[in-house]
């Protein structure tokens, strides 16, 4: 496709645009509060959890805080949700299982079948604010074909700061031009487009429930929207 | 098997522990040497060429040069060699491209069978020298199953620094006693077993040609000895 003529490898943001946060998180909070008599809106708590990802990350962006693993911000975000929604008799090992919802993820329905198309042409590597192992986990756990794993672990930057893109340029060997990045949000895209990776937008109208608050289309002028990830290999020819 | 018990993550050397470096490289050399009509021993220049591998890391161990990935000093290494071997009118492509033949190693016939078996009990991890591009484009040549490419960038150490083995590790998530270095090689283990990881040899007879010079036996105490690939995921129960 001219669009991307010269991309090489494709980077895919993850939470949001390759699997669904919200629905599996719920889910596994349900679980645990109604094994503990709790009565519990699942989706609430995931939403609050979610909410304090970017908060946890503003002190390391700003150079106040060294790098922490997502691992760790997700494990301490939740203990400070815990007594909230009644969950603050959870133990230790509790906590840590919890926290490990995040490596248990669910794809989208398109997003396995999708990427193993785009895979025979393209490297396909993720650039994504979650570390090494949860993203390795969560390739297990859905069966997504990954051929690297990039972004903040490797890069010890987090999105959207230019480091996280570009270190994960360089690791492949490549060019910024050589790289499209592939996110449900624009802020991602706009980001990586200002340190010169070509860009695809993937709506993802059902990441945040019912409402769509934003993304719901792209506000830029991407190389490539597609309505998800069959789509997308369909508009690339693979 | 109780020899593994708590083991979750098995990290595997690569070059001569998964693929035939040996003659996949001398192929390589050996067309392009027709191609540029001269006259050359590809396994000679092969075995030339991996000789320069240790000298080459050295003063990387050693703290006297900034650590490089191995694309750069197979790239290096290479160039001093070519007029050698009568191949000094390479141009920089060519050059380029040769390199690269260090991401398009075959996997050893047991390889790919045995790491799919043994992928459905084990997180599997590269801990090898190879840079993680090298590595991942090695996967998508061969179709090795890996869930992380870990070892020498992932860590910025060179084995057998006690960092490439514990920095991988802790990567994972894991304790040293919960993974397991695979190699044909026994230094590897020493090192890797030195700081607390359990130890799988896998001899690899042919590494090196008719002529195997060591490492035709373990020669420690290790967790667990197979014949190959097939044989480990046997003996692991997979």
């Amino acid at each position: 496709m001219a669009a991307l003529a010269g991309v090489k490898a494709l980077l895919f943001d993850v939470f949001g645009t390759v699997v669904d946060w919200r629905n599996s998180v719920a889910r596994e909070l349900a679980a645990v509060a109604r094994a503990k008599g709790v009565t519990l809106d699942g989706h609430a708590m995931a939403d609050a959890w979610r909410a304090l990802y970017d908060p946890q990350m503003a002190p390391i962006r700003a150079g106040k805080r060294p790098w922490t693993r997502l691992d760790t911000l997700h494990r301490e975000s939740l203990v400070t949700l815990l007594p909230r929604f009644g969950l603050q008799d959870l133990n230790a090992a509790d906590i840590d299982d919890l926290t490990h919802a995040w490596r248990r993820l669910d794809p989208w329905p398109d997003s396995v079948p999708g990427l193993l198309r785009l895979k025979r042409r393209y490297v396909l590597a993720t650039c994504s604010n979650g570390n090494i192992a949860l993203i390795a986990n969560m390739a297990r756990w859905g069966g997504l074909p990954w051929d690297a794993i990039l972004g903040a672990e490797a890069t010890r930057a987090y999105k959207p700061q230019p480091e996280a893109y570009l270190g994960s340029v360089e690791i492949l060997g490549l060019a910024p031009a050589q790289c499209a990045m592939v996110a449900a949000h624009n802020g991602d895209l706009v980001a990586a487009s200002s340190v010169g990776l070509r860009t695809v937008f993937v709506p993802r109208s059902r990441e945040h429930g019912a409402v769509q608050i934003k993304d719901a289309a792209p506000s830029g002028a991407w190389d490539v929207a597609a309505a998800d990830f069959n789509a997308l290999a369909d508009a690339l020819g693979c």
